[in-house]
């Protein structure tokens, strides 16, 4: 009975909730996408939104050699109509001979720029540009109807891809911790509202076009983390930039949707948040952007983000101390523990699941330095039956480092876990258990040779590290395998 | 401290859950789409197939006359490639001069089918037909270069749907009642599974790429409740016709995604039914069959189905007992508790918000009978400014009617919940005001004059009175007007 009795009182309440009050949620959310204007966005963040803009192009170019570029280049030929003449145009995708509409350009688009985990990324916020970028290049190219030839002046560009930039940031704050930690996969579901607010500015929509909008995006969110290591997580990017075009499309011709998702019951917040969502965040909105803080992240290498420190680290310890993979018997690794929330695959079959193991990264820059960062960044998904990375099978050692770090890393960790279990067991609050682990972690940091890779690019120096330039180059074709 | 511990241990057991017992329940869901043949499927279901078969045709038709309708009809235009010639090709949709590939048609199908909330129904289950059928007819069109020329057999419609049908309900009832209560809209979440499953089957896909299809679903499940009353609503059955379509597109070519999306930490079950996931529902796949138990309704009128006994109750009562909309001075509607969860719209602003209002509904069948449930038919989502249903707008009696039922209800919810809330206080577990709740209904029960609704169409006829035979009429055309 008691639930009932809940429900009757939720119900009273959800009507109550839409009347739109003056601090609505919903309302400063659209305000910032329809009223912001170019001069009034800070100049520091249209800089830094150069580079980020380039380096997505580049990373959609190289995606094609990919398994999910693959899959994408069959997809598009897919959704060419057939018997299509010669003269049917379509949005812009780097794949010749085909016509696609502004929403499957988005899907691929945005897909291949995620497809090597290769693309640009805010810590804890996901990978805004490969969703909000391709939103806008599908939707916005010249050759469709809607733009009747005129093409979008690089400051149109900047503008709307600044502000969709900083709504990712802001919605995956908004949503929380627990929205990932629960398995959405915030790229994804946060990516889904920067796609629509970056078109929806770039098209000019008015207030209530915009609102809808939102209503509708939050019925198309999706994406999970089981799918990592797969070809549906860069999919998720996809999916993210498509559904911002259809919502927007949509509510231009005026398909309804609640206008005020992100307040009252059940609200999209409320929903995807578990309680644990903080719409404050909309308050920040543009002040300061995100893309001045904390900044947009371009990747080192095409791996998970919380393992370039790591990587980095190997390759030095042996570039410097001149270590062949024969010296080293085993290797442990120090990283923050959010970081293993990332890391979902401890023992990697192919190499795309790669992307997410710090055992098999680390094995791979001691045992072939050069390879193995050139396979990851042109790897087709090959399987790993003997648990090698491309270029290694005829280096023996690679089984036994690698399971030696795998097995060394599990056994930390389940020693961590016990002594913290004990531990609060001691103190019932947990502090002191806490306490003790800082302390801990201060110590080691006092002792570079004994923290691996957080003694060689530590925090203060890994954004800079990160940020340094890089070339994009086509990948490496090898042959396919399906795994 | 605590929440990373938890996390390292939850982290231990991920790749544990993936290496896929035998009792794996992604295994039975795939075992059941893939082996099922037309031989083993009980031959009453196959019968009850054939009108909910024909009926979605139906309302596919009549959709094209709603809001909704205008929408996709808007929409499917815009998917249609620019400059295509006149020999371009394209799946089944009923919108003459467009070629769109199977996903568009999907889409646009599944939303027209569910557009005017007309199309059949499993209570708690949603609403599968509208779903299922759409994609099955937009990916297996003759037209499209995958079936060659080559029409669907009926019997592999039949097949493939019923197969569809049984995957939709068993699974609404795997993620759990709190997945709807939650806010998530069933017929979206648990038909994009459905659809996957009717059309894996029926292009008899291997057992390893319905797994991936659909672990793919998954990274595309959505739709909230927050927009009932929109477009949106029916564009759900759309997104999840689609997401089918594509999931098994794309895992054909060989794109990859998890294999076992039903099992493990973070399984969908787990993440969507947020701790009241059923996954023992995957053991009565086709056993008994959900076209035989608890079997479809069709609907009688294009509103909420647990408004029906209410309209039905109100108009034979105008009608036996000769009752004009003057004499009456309130109404009091008693439903079963569970109703008011689908029921979320108390103070509709346009018919389409209407359909889930039963205050509304109920002020429509004694204000004009015949007039208010065709406006329903074919309306058109015009705003109520006044509070009026079309066709009213002359009878000042309807407002004070329709105030007065919507205040009698929210008294009457307030009164009870208070009532509840004491009884609670008094009896800690909860049970003595549960019993006192059922005796107060089954009283109710024995006085049919007390009840509203129930007393003239109770639980035994209800399905029987569901069912009862009706024309699809194409919606009268009204003027349009944008809510």
């Amino acid at each position: 009975m008691e639930s009932n009795v809940a429900e009757v009182a939720s119900l009273e309440k959800v009507d109550a909730g839409r009347s739109g009050p003056a601090d609505s949620h919903t309302r400063k959310l659209v305000s910032y996408i329809v009223d912001t204007r170019y001069e009034a966005i800070d100049g520091n963040a249209l800089q830094a939104a150069l580079r980020p803009i380039v380096d997505t192009i580049g990373v959609i170019l190289a995606g094609l050699g990919s398994d999910a570029g693959a899959g994408m280049i069959a997809y598009a030929r897919q959704q060419s109509p057939v018997g299509a003449g010669s003269g049917a145009a379509g949005a812009w995708v780097p794949i010749p001979g085909v016509a696609v509409s502004a929403e499957v350009a988005a899907c691929v688009n945005g897909t291949l720029a995620h497809s090597l985990d290769y693309d640009d990324t805010v810590l804890g916020a996901g990978h805004p540009s490969g969703v909000v970028l391709p939103a806008l290049l599908g939707a916005l190219d010249p050759a469709l109807p809607a733009r009747g030839g005129v093409p979008l002046s690089g400051r149109e560009l900047l503008e709307a891809y600044a502000i969709g930039f900083d709504v990712h940031v802001k919605m995956a704050r908004a949503l929380g911790l627990k929205h990932y930690k629960h398995g959405w996969h915030t790229t994804s579901t946060a990516g889904a509202f920067a796609a629509t607010a970056a078109l929806a500015h770039a098209r000019r929509l008015p207030h209530q076009t915009v609102a809808v909008a939102l209503g509708m995006t939050a019925s198309m969110i999706s994406g999970i983390q089981r799918n990592f290591g797969t070809c549906t997580k860069p999919l998720h990017s996809g999916l993210a930039a498509r559904a911002g075009v259809m919502a927007c499309d949509l509510a231009a011709v005026g398909f309804s949707a609640t206008d005020d998702v992100f307040d009252g019951k059940r609200s999209v917040l409320e929903m995807y948040g578990l309680g644990e969502a903080d719409p404050h965040q909309f308050e920040l909105l543009g002040a300061p952007h995100a893309l001045i803080d904390p900044g947009v992240a371009l990747k080192k290498y095409s791996a998970c983000f919380t393992t370039h420190r790591a990587i980095e680290a190997a390759m030095r310890l042996c570039v410097e101390h001149d270590i062949r993979p024969a010296d080293v018997e085993s290797v442990r690794c120090f990283t923050p523990i959010g970081a293993l929330m990332y890391l979902v695959k401890r023992a990697p079959r192919t190499a795309l699941e790669g992307k997410f193991s710090v055992e098999y990264l680390i094995a791979c820059a001691i045992v072939d330095r050069r390879r193995a960062v050139a396979a990851h960044r042109g790897h087709r998904g090959r399987a790993l039956p003997a648990g090698r990375p491309r270029g290694t099978a005829q280096q023996p050692c690679y089984r036994r480092l690698h399971r030696g770090a795998h097995q060394d890393a599990r056994r930390r960790r389940v020693r961590q876990a016990r002594r913290c279990a004990r531990g609060r067991g001691r103190a019932s609050d947990g502090l002191g258990q806490h306490r003790r682990e800082i302390r801990r972690l201060r110590t080691l940091r006092r002792h570079p040779a004994r923290q691996g890779a957080s003694s060689l690019h530590g925090p203060a120096r890994s954004r800079q590290g990160a940020r340094r330039a890089r070339g994009i180059a086509q990948p490496d074709v090898v042959e396919a395998g399906r795994s």
